[in-house]
């Protein structure tokens, strides 16, 4: 693996899959990487993922240099500008410079929801991935979040009674406007698995079809989760009225009502999440909540993708 | 040791004390915490706290991994809440999330000193020390403070020439409106050793009465001073009239002319201090000052406590 | 060495740049000061620095506690205040706390650019230096910034050919007026070395003279550049007209058509740059630029500068 950008980047995910687990049984098993150093830099606010990612080089017996990077400089993204405006550094210097002082780098740098085609160019990471010298690991980029999503295959991997499963990603309503990353990047994570998959939202809230292809679409909620084993909720904004909210129908909100229809299906969301309105206490509290596994596998998820950079493995 | 919220969470003050001094001595004696991991949480700012109990951490061979909490995020505090609001993530979530990821979690969060209920209910320590899995280090809650506490109990041991000393709590003046948590933690610590404790301060400054119980007050500063072996100083705002300052009477500022009223007495206060606001350079530049001492003696304070946390002893 | 605040703090210039090429080879050679803590204070943006010297102390095997400081609190720096204002704590009672904590500490203090009698009297950097128990490493004061300095003349010596170079230190047009410190600094430096040094800028543009004196001062750039085996390259704003812009000349950012009047001149710069206002892409991405190289040398300019004050050596 040279970039940990997306499913794409993986050679082999259920091999990945495998690699995590084992370090769950033994975190500190491989000290090859040893005293190199993972440079975080965060453009927006982080609290899983900081810490879980930090943790994943320290247990590789790594140094986390981490840093907020959201005051201060902003980086300018066109090749040639004449930087006479607002911005103080060309992303390709920082991104050599930062090479000289880091194994590794991961960026987080969300989206404006603003201007579709800019967000969906995903220029931090991929000029990342062009100027620097060293892997990137995207720790939640405009559109993709491969972290979270390699946790959530790990964590369906853990508590999978068949190898086949039917997998609902369910939209589910929120007050603010939220990004398209988690979804889109469990989309392309989880087509590449052996399960089924079904998408469930409101009309409009159709996800670019670079990750739904193939899919199946169903508007009715109810009818997606019958005999479902996994239900993953999610809120995003808008992908065609871009970045808004069309919807707060409270009908769409988790319910163990709707859990019933399920083949005692698991509930699974990547946290934070807005209690009572995303879903209700009842389920997410219920034995079938996976969200704390999930944000355990965090941490190998992490560990399993650096130690594959470093190792130029899997 | 369960939890390092207060005074009473400690089975064995004087053996904690002990503990710490030993650590003084030689702080990398003992390493069988080596490889964990304490996340430290500050929703307010930090220098002295900070830095003293990363260091802590790491003398014992642990990973800090140290996050400011201030913008982001806002948990909800409310059971049950429906979360369609300004709070993006349940305390409750949080505090499991962690979990996961720390060995320890330390957590600072000041009061709002405009609802003495709300304030004295310290909700984000008790919802931690109710949901997360792991132990909690106090970094300085709405109402206490323990960290200093035992690191005021440590350098009043290092520096006593008896077993029975008599220490005055005296407030001083300050321009803005502190907490209470100092004072009312160092009362909650000094009143369970062996010292003779007498408060001082202006009328409609009396502390919670859950910390003054069975304490001597008073109003006579100069009185107060007479004989005592060390002066603690701390500003606080009214608890009366809450959060409000009622008064900033320079006659109360700690002059060597009050520290002469004294049986040679040590000046202490945790530091940031108001020069010449709350006690004179004279004063804390004396041979008597043990300000410094107090701030060095954070480190083998918060070690001692982590250590017997992560040890389930004292 | 007790302090490294500027060349002066140096006994040694050429030993401290060949520990420093020393350490590159073998970063890890020397483990002496292993476990010991550095604390490294930012009141300002930080990329490089931040991360360099961080490298810099992890790889001698140290810790590093590294915090922002622009927040939450402010010095004070006048000795006897009555602390009645806005300041909430003693710069004499910050250094002196903070040397409890580590054995070498680092600060980040820019210039306010308002008042140059303040800004040069550099009183952080004073008053640490004079206050704290531990040795300074000056990470970019008001007026000077030696971890680039020694990095820029490690760089310099890689890649000379000879060892008296002719090195023209040429302003270069920027939008923000920016400090004097980067320029100072390397006067500092470069001109206890062999090398012969001239300075081109525009009129007005006059650096102090305590770092001009005996210097060069050539008016035409072009001419100034005859001959020159490297260009470093800054902006800085006004020291007559103090912090000000008098002067956005495009004609003054450096070409390759100006490269070219040169002894085929290696192109220096500190970073971050603004390209196509300071320097034409095709001069900062040409063979000949050294920018990357002085980035990765910040590590070992900081490696080198806290190995010889723990040392007490060079």
């Amino acid at each position: 693996m040279e970039n940990f950008y997306s499913a794409d980047s993986v050679n082999d995910i259920e091999a990945l899959v495998d690699k995590a687990l084992k370090l769950k049984t033994d975190p500190f098993v491989d000290q090859s990487h040893k005293g190199k150093t993972a440079v975080l830099l965060f453009f927006n606010p982080s609290l899983r993922t900081r810490i879980s990612t930090q943790k994943a080089a320290q247990n590789l017996g790594m140094h986390a240099i981490t840093m907020n990077a959201n005051q201060g400089w902003k980086w300018e993204m066109e090749d040639g500008a004449v930087m006479k405006f607002d911005t103080s550094e060309h992303i390709k210097d920082a991104a050599r410079v930062i090479s000289k002082y880091a194994d590794v780098v991961g960026i987080r740098a969300f989206p404006g929801l603003e201007n579709r085609d800019k967000d969906y160019r995903d220029e931090v990471m991929h000029a990342f991935m062009k100027y620097a010298e060293v892997p990137l690991v995207n720790l939640e980029s405009s559109i993709l979040h491969p972290c979270q999503s390699l946790a959530d295959l790990i964590t369906i991997r853990e508590t999978q009674s068949k190898k086949k499963n039917k997998v609902v990603l369910s939209w589910a309503p929120h007050p603010k406007a939220l990004p398209q990353a988690v979804s889109n990047s469990f989309l392309d994570w989880i087509t590449k698995t052996e399960n089924e998959l079904v998408i469930t939202h409101p009309k409009g809230y159709e996800l670019n079809e670079r990750f739904t292809k193939g899919c199946t679409i169903e508007y009715d909620q109810a009818k997606a989760f019958e005999g479902a084993d996994y239900i993953y909720t999610k809120n995003w904004s808008s992908y065609e009225d871009y970045g808004k909210i069309l919807n707060t129908d409270e009908s769409w909100m988790i319910s163990q009502d709707k859990m019933n229809l399920t083949n005692n299906g698991k509930f699974m969301h990547c946290l934070p999440v807005r209690r009572n309105v995303v879903v209700t206490d009842e389920v997410i509290d219920s034995e079938n909540s996976l969200v704390f596994q999930q944000a355990e596998n965090r941490v190998y998820a992490a560990q399993a993708a650096i130690h594959s950079l470093l190792s130029k493995s899997i």
